[in-house]
């Protein structure tokens, strides 16, 4: 007798129960009970992704005469709000289970079958009038279905949210560089006083790293708008219809309006995924590039006494209850940590890319885990560090202006009118006295006042 | 005027309106405005050690006379309660905020505050009659208190979970190495056939690369047992009681009944965190060993016609529905995805870990999300490929002994009877003509079957 | 006095003794004394581009007027020698030295001046007539010139080896793969048999990676076409003519015959390598795909008897002076082991690439020692597994089709004629058993020999 | 005939000519002909540890009585050469070359057996009296006595070299603690100005830092004393006299001094290197050590007049030519280059130790080349930067007292005199006009200048 509150749902292995109000089948449960591992569920944006791939499946199928058209409308139509995420929490697999994600393709076929047969007035658990393998894995296998999903939803990720975070980062920076322009201020290299530059220059190189950034994120895209659909079970493309695999592509690409295509080896497309391991490079450039802009910036705006000072950075939680001004880069700190994230998932897909064994990489769930992890930390954190950092940076013209007319670097002016050896013996006096060049230069009879505020121009060294 | 199931929350900022039904206050809230990053809670075995570190703060600040013994029990109540996941969905900041934890110290503060207020009957956010700054955190900073609970929080992790399940792990591939102790089996070096072992001999090297696996994990704990707390906010101590260092650390060795203890040097303890480095690196080799020990296994079962098939691995869900004896690896598949998950994770804490700034490393999240992410999936992942892989493997002794014989090493054993030349000879033309050693024997008519079968003895080579 | 066999060499901190037949000056010999760290000396490519872009500053500096012809001639006479190899044990400096690289650029600019010197007739360590930093280094900071030497010799090494033999190995994969084209064998997935395709197909999969990963090579060779120079000491162009810049990146093109250019931005230039770091992203695909490559072929190569065996590897030394046949997978194992170090190295750039402070990364000469590096591996050890290895594979097509034939999933082709049931039942029996589909279906009575051969045609499932 | 200059030798494959004045033999030759990879070389340490286990190896064959006396004495003789580095040159193989070293293994039986043959006044390449194989590896296997010298090696390396490094470095750093005791200096935490410390105290946390690598490489030697040898071929041991492994790891302890012994389990000793992934993991932790601690001392030393500036680093070679006071932190620099490298050389080790296959791991080289490198740069670094830079840092004691006093943190010391709301007020008050906390107090009439100087005491909050 089952249990209250449960169905009966089957697969080669037999029956097991399952909560009547899930609509999960067999495949599903039995992998809930073996892989009670972590709890990072399998990406949001991945099940969204598996709706597409299954609605557009179905509709190829139906228009090769494959699929009744009855129940292929029912599967579009179920697939659809997959796709739309009414059915999320339906999807309740980690990414810890088998390493071609079979458990969760067949999680998508039953979910949708079950919900194909609600719409079609049938009984769950009972695979009529549509199942899960013969009618919504139709053609397919895991093993092209799984790599399709992974490439479909990253690139679905970037251009909702990572390419348009990007932009708008670029953006903020590029304003601050105009704003900062006529800010001139002393360089540093290696840390340590150099010449001048102007503080817009320096924002200019954060501009230049993110605008190659996003160059980056559109280079990367063609590979991955190439999809393993069609090759089912080893590449062979056995089971499937000669011409599913192009008009898959075809109707994926109409869809979402991306240039999406069939893979042209589809061998490679099952048993690598380079393509996500060279996306991933990408990302890891964007997080290298990210630590250089974040630590620049905390530390342009570290003090706000005994820093560096140049910039204040928005205040928008309390730094200390007894110190004005404590403000800490905290949003530079999110943004260092993703950083550091990004760079370990970075080897994480790696280490799973370089280990697949003949016909099939089985490290799929952890590559498409750290991938779209990355993606996402790195497009909220590009938006937030946006609107809560950079968006509120003001310079500091009055500190700028003291560290930049104490430097004895400017001492460089004087060359051309008193020549090097005066202007060095002005420049050894004034840091071994501590006193400022125009005071060494007075002292040393060498440069009047007036001369000295003549020559030494800071914003002719630009 | 207020809005509807808000309650009016502040902070040195101003005020903020939060849920009425949450117990957090104006930071947490703050920072939820601030950081929409990701989807990655801080982890709960953090916070249940925050309940823990607020709970033995405030028995010490009582102990020394410093906080009321009202304020102090309720507290102590409310702190349990959170040490005991009562609260743990009060909790809901991401791991990308500021690189201190402060907010999630400051959670915890104002949850508890909270709590204890409404347990002595006072209305919340009103701060009175419990504060969170001045009593919860008395004595403590979030540089001294995040530290502290990070290590507490792995420590305990690892020996509630992670030891047992790897001492378990141990336990049964020893049961293995044993139940196989008498099968021979050919040995394979470089992927070739080489001189025979027995199966529990090549069993035995996973079981030592577990022992000692477990042998790190216990070498890497002092390190942790080291606690920041009562370094406050640069390592000075300030504002901390001089003897609550050591009280906490006592109280916490007391609770816990581990050898907490007080970090000799408490400036190390803020600004690096090689102690998490370090014991990354530990958990890192035991991505290594399960990443081998898998992969052979996997190999080992390869087939069940065309691979090795030595053993039988469990068959725990359909492989397909077509081909009996069809069973995908799906454990070790399980284990090799986070062994890679761990390898890059372990990159991630030691670009954190090495990015420290003067008297403060502001990574702290990351460490802590990464370190505790490892050690979770490490244990589960061993619990899991024990119960569901392990405990079933069955070795195929017809197949292995079929392999052995077929072997062309075994004429080693023809060298001190025939001579070095002759057992060349059979073993040569055995590979040409692709028959067995005593075929390629006999037909050169240089040993006898039954001098072949009393001569060559693979299980006299172990 | 002098020491016998010694020069006096200068520069601002006054003298130091150089050995009388060293090319090198006194900031050469002062970092010779400060850094005994290791024995990674500077790279010889990135040695010989310094010869280039010294050659080209002095061409563009008399091209401009603002270089002694004289002088200028011996520069380039000089700094050609320099490109061609020819004083490659005068830059005696290693790898850990200051981050800016400025003594290698010093150590070019002292060896080039000394030898100019020579050339027109004077004392080597006077400075007359040719000064290396007035005249070698002029118009020029070791912080554009050190970078800009990184991106030429990167895509030297490139065009050089990298690219002909991932090239050569690509055509080398793609004859096996046509030479393989009509041999069917089992697939396998999750190292489980699975349906078949054929040893051609199989191959075409590795030489779609190789394919591949000669485009991500050439996409990512733009950004290190982009050349820092004349951005001079950080990023402003100070002390560089105005023309400088597009001169000497038009020259370095036309030299090279390749489309280098003048780097939009020379902050970022000079303040980040994130074009290294992309291109190191690029070399960890490649060693990547190298390592799926790798293990798979010397995985179909196990054996001779207890392995797979489905191909056979070229026998390069003696794997085992007993056992013919024994031949290890030497040149994967080398391959394998680059790949891991290319792996490594990407790491280690991507932390230098990530630690850049304001106007200078001071991780020049370990991002550029580890990229060099991974391309140098890569191109040699895609030569040396080509023409040790791949060119000598030969299928072994009894091994195969002995394989195919004992596999059960070929009953799949029995579906259409006696139904899904009893097909099954003959995969149970046969796997129970361990007969051949053939006995079993005889035995069942289900199918005749003739029959079985008529309808199973491997061949038909590709 | 044979070509001038040059000598016949002979393997299992034929005979290959070698250059007379070669100690090598055949295996060594074919080894230089298929792995142009990379230059390279295997390092100089494992070379001289592998005559060191030749030497101990011939010993107890002698003791066993399995090798005759002359000829033993012979080979120890020759063994003994090698260990003292007299015929390195002699060892030209590169790292990329078989997985199991077995060709470097050869490469020293071969020079080994040819110097003892010219010590007994044989003919080199004759193999008489003194035979590579059946003498100089009598008992041994490459695969137990590559990874049996790739501990050895490190061991030595670590007590040689890296120990007495950072015990040196540890014990400057801590003199430079004492030095700066009574320095009272402005704490940082999120870069941003808080409570103060001394610059003892702050010197103190890399004391720890160092004091704890220490410690850690301790833990980890145990490990890495158990040798493989007497494993043999597989694990077992065959071909090896049963006591050849304990006798063995005896006279190894005996020479060196240090507690070597035998691998409990030989076969984990062969298929895994786990112990060296945990050694090359605590090398890790120094590396993320040595970035923070260089990086803090460079940040402290920036300037000299726009940067932080509270210590001066010493100038060991020109900054520029034009500005006094410009020292760049140059070995800070080779320190944080060194950690990158050990950084991703420990992902290297990491990803070749997990790739191992049943009986061995053949990514030996890769893995021993790696570890070395990295112990090699990590205790020479330590030098480098002990005597080039902490050893001349000087504090900067009024620059440190002017950024104390001006920081307006030091506020909080007047909240018990006249209360938290009026030293917040003053504190306002200077931040907001940027003046001295001292004059804001003034100005608002809330404390007197003397009172002033009475109450706030920054060396009474350290």
């Amino acid at each position: 007798m089952k249990k209250s509150g449960k169905r009966t749902e089957t697969d080669s292995f037999g029956t097991i129960d399952v909560d009547a109000d899930c609509y999960w089948g067999a495949q599903t449960e039995r992998s809930l009970h073996h892989f009670k591992i972590g709890n990072e569920r399998m990406p949001v944006a991945l099940i969204r992704a598996f709706g597409l791939q299954k609605c557009v499946a179905a509709k190829v199928n139906m228009s090769l005469g494959l699929l009744d058209d009855t129940l292929g409308q029912a599967i579009v139509q179920a697939a659809t709000e997959v796709m739309e995420g009414r059915w999320t929490e339906h999807f309740p697999l980690v990414v810890w289970q088998t390493g071609s994600g079979t458990q969760t393709n067949m999680n998508a076929n039953e979910v949708i079958a079950n919900r194909a047969i609600e719409i079609l007035g049938g009984e769950l658990g009972t695979k009529k009038p549509v199942h899960p393998n013969n009618h919504v894995n139709m053609g397919q296998s895991s093993n092209d279905s799984f790599p399709t999903v992974m490439h479909i939803a990253a690139v679905q990720e970037v251009h909702d949210h990572l390419l348009p975070a990007l932009q708008k980062l670029h953006s903020s920076l590029q304003s601050k560089s105009e704003e900062f322009a006529s800010i001139v201020k002393i360089g540093r290299t290696h840390l340590q006083d150099a010449t001048p530059l102007t503080l817009g220059q320096e924002f200019s190189g954060y501009v230049a790293q993110i605008e190659l950034g996003i160059e980056r994120v559109h280079k990367a895209l063609p590979h991955l708008y190439a999809l393993a659909q069609g090759g089912t079970a080893v590449g062979t493309g056995l089971n499937a219809h000669p011409r599913f695999a192009e008009l898959f592509a075809q109707e994926i690409a109409k869809i979402t309006g991306l240039p999406f295509k069939s893979a042209v080896n589809k061998f490679e497309a099952l048993a690598a995924h380079d393509a996500l391991v060279e996306f991933s490079g990408v990302l890891n450039v964007l997080a290298v590039s990210f630590m250089k802009i974040a630590n620049d910036l905390r530390l342009l705006g570290s003090g706000p006494r005994c820093g560096i000072g140049e910039i204040s950075l928005p205040e928008n939680e309390p730094g200390s209850s007894i110190m004005p001004g404590k403000v800490n880069p905290t949003q530079a700190e999110a943004m260092t940590m993703v950083a550091a994230q990004v760079m370990g998932n970075h080897v994480t897909v790696s280490i799973a890319g370089s280990n697949g064994h003949f016909e099939l990489n089985v490290f799929k769930p952890v590559i498409i885990y750290n991938v779209l992890q990355s993606v996402s930390l790195l497009a909220d954190v590009a938006e937030s560090f946006r609107i809560y950092c950079v968006e509120g940076i003001q310079a500091n013209p009055d500190r700028i202006a003291k560290l930049l007319n104490e430097s004895l670097m400017l001492v460089t002016a004087l060359n051309s009118h008193i020549g090097y050896d005066n202007a060095a013996k002005i420049a050894q006096k004034a840091h071994a006295e501590g006193t400022s060049l125009k005071e060494a230069a007075s002292m040393l009879g060498l440069v009047t006042a007036q001369q000295f505020d003549d020559w030494v121009k800071p914003e002719k060294m630009i």
